[in-house]
């Protein structure tokens, strides 16, 4: 997908809401857990009940991971249904990658060829090595760690360099060297909203995946307010809040109340500000 | 394994190899890529030349995962031939992981439960939350990525913070606070041989894990008169010169060669060194 399509898919449904799929089956209903692949059944349901209130969703690699070869085909499986159920949405791999050269071009095999994902988040960390190998798919995108919502991103990435300039800043400036607002994202976390509009001084063309909104804290018009461009320029992503808001068996029913709601704000905020 | 069960490893076999498994289907023997699980095929061979002259064996998840579902099963079935082979052999997943809280413990889960490794390499970008899962589980470690070696090291890893140190030497400074000598390496390359004496003033105890060497122009006996402490501290990799060493179907015998004559120098080193 290409950043064209990716503005007229959030002024269609009027969203900018991309749903986290972090799939921890400790957390599922019973009735789920039961089922020959609990963690796709799960998965089925969430995308039945929020697709058409989302342009994005964000399966978390860790938690397909942690259930082996079985995790992995419920991983495949999943990301075949969200394209199957709506060709237009753009799928994230969250998996915090980071390796080089002839490396870092597998990975880009795994997530964009034998997977169809849209885009992959990278750690930045190894430098530019590691980033560019996923620069030349075709339509494909990078999205790199920059200020993350975690506490300890104040360890290294908010740590300042000899010019004054904190280090996520650094990797920010140096990366948008590397690619275009066609390929590249950054992830710059909700839970800090006054840095947002500072970061969109220097950046502003690039979309910027939001996490820490919903269960971490942040708030989707702080965020809005502080982050949006002229096309948007936002994928906020909720994961707990909506797919782990009710444990019951309505949980399928309460994931599509609460991306609903966020739907409804976003639209609001997308008329106002863009 | 423990620090102590490593270091009498190393000692007794008179060797600090690591052997990479940096298993590229693309650059096997054509009657290995004939056979049903070629990436194990492969994998099992090269454990069966080298394992009497390696103390770790080192699977590049790229490689893995780049195959799907196939590929994470022949991972499985690779550290599982290991330790049948030598239960003494120390395993690292090259995973370079990098999340935070329930995530990363998702990921401690995958490897060291699910399968047996006894290490796995971590991206520290993201701080504390990233690593701190892995740190509780016990004879087990965390292997964060310092100075690595790769060319573009250069954008970040040496970047130079306002103490005038540069941001490698911060990470692995803030991060000896957190673990242990028991369950913490560093990875530093083979490829700035000067910065490793440097390393080792303020860093005497830990073990690093040293790419670099082979291929990418390193070499042991530079990395051992600048790297070794008094319990060795050193697992030196080598990836493709000693897996490709070869391509045609005497790959296996070559390879053991290739590592008999690195073990052989490396128990040169150990008894002028240590």
């Amino acid at each position: 997908m290409n950043y064209d399509e990716l503005y007229s898919n959030i002024v269609r449904k009027g969203s900018f809401l991309c749903v986290g799929l972090d799939s921890d089956p400790e957390l599922f209903p019973e009735h789920i857990s039961a089922l020959a692949n609990p963690i796709f059944e799960f998965n089925k349901a969430i995308i039945d009940a929020t697709a058409q209130y989302s342009v994005a969703y964000k399966p978390n690699l860790a938690f397909y991971e942690a259930c082996g070869v079985a995790g992995w085909m419920q991983l495949a499986m999943t990301v075949e249904y969200i394209r199957k159920t709506d060709p237009s949405i753009f799928i994230i791999a969250d998996a915090k990658r980071g390796d080089i050269g002839n490396t870092a071009k597998l990975y880009a095999k795994a997530f964009f060829e034998k997977m169809d994902f849209d885009a992959i988040t990278l750690a930045p960390y190894m430098g530019r090595d590691s980033v560019d190998p996923f620069l030349t798919c075709k339509n494909k995108w990078a999205i790199i760690l920059a200020l993350t919502s975690n506490p300890s991103a104040e360890d290294f990435e908010l740590e300042k360099l000899e010019s004054g300039q904190p280090l996520f800043r650094k990797v920010m400036e140096e990366s948008m060297t590397w690619g275009t607002k066609e390929n590249t994202m950054f992830v710059v976390g909700a839970t800090r909203p006054e840095k947002l509009a500072e970061i969109r001084e220097y950046c502003p063309d690039h979309f910027f995946l939001v996490p820490g909104v919903g269960t971490q804290g942040g708030s989707i018009a702080e965020v809005a307010a502080n982050g949006m461009n002229r096309h948007c320029g936002l994928l906020v992503n909720v994961s707990r809040a909506i797919i782990f808001a009710d444990r019951s068996d309505k949980f399928a029913i309460v994931a599509a109340e609460k991306a609903r709601e966020m739907a409804t704000e976003m639209a609001v905020l997308l008329k106002t500000l863009l």
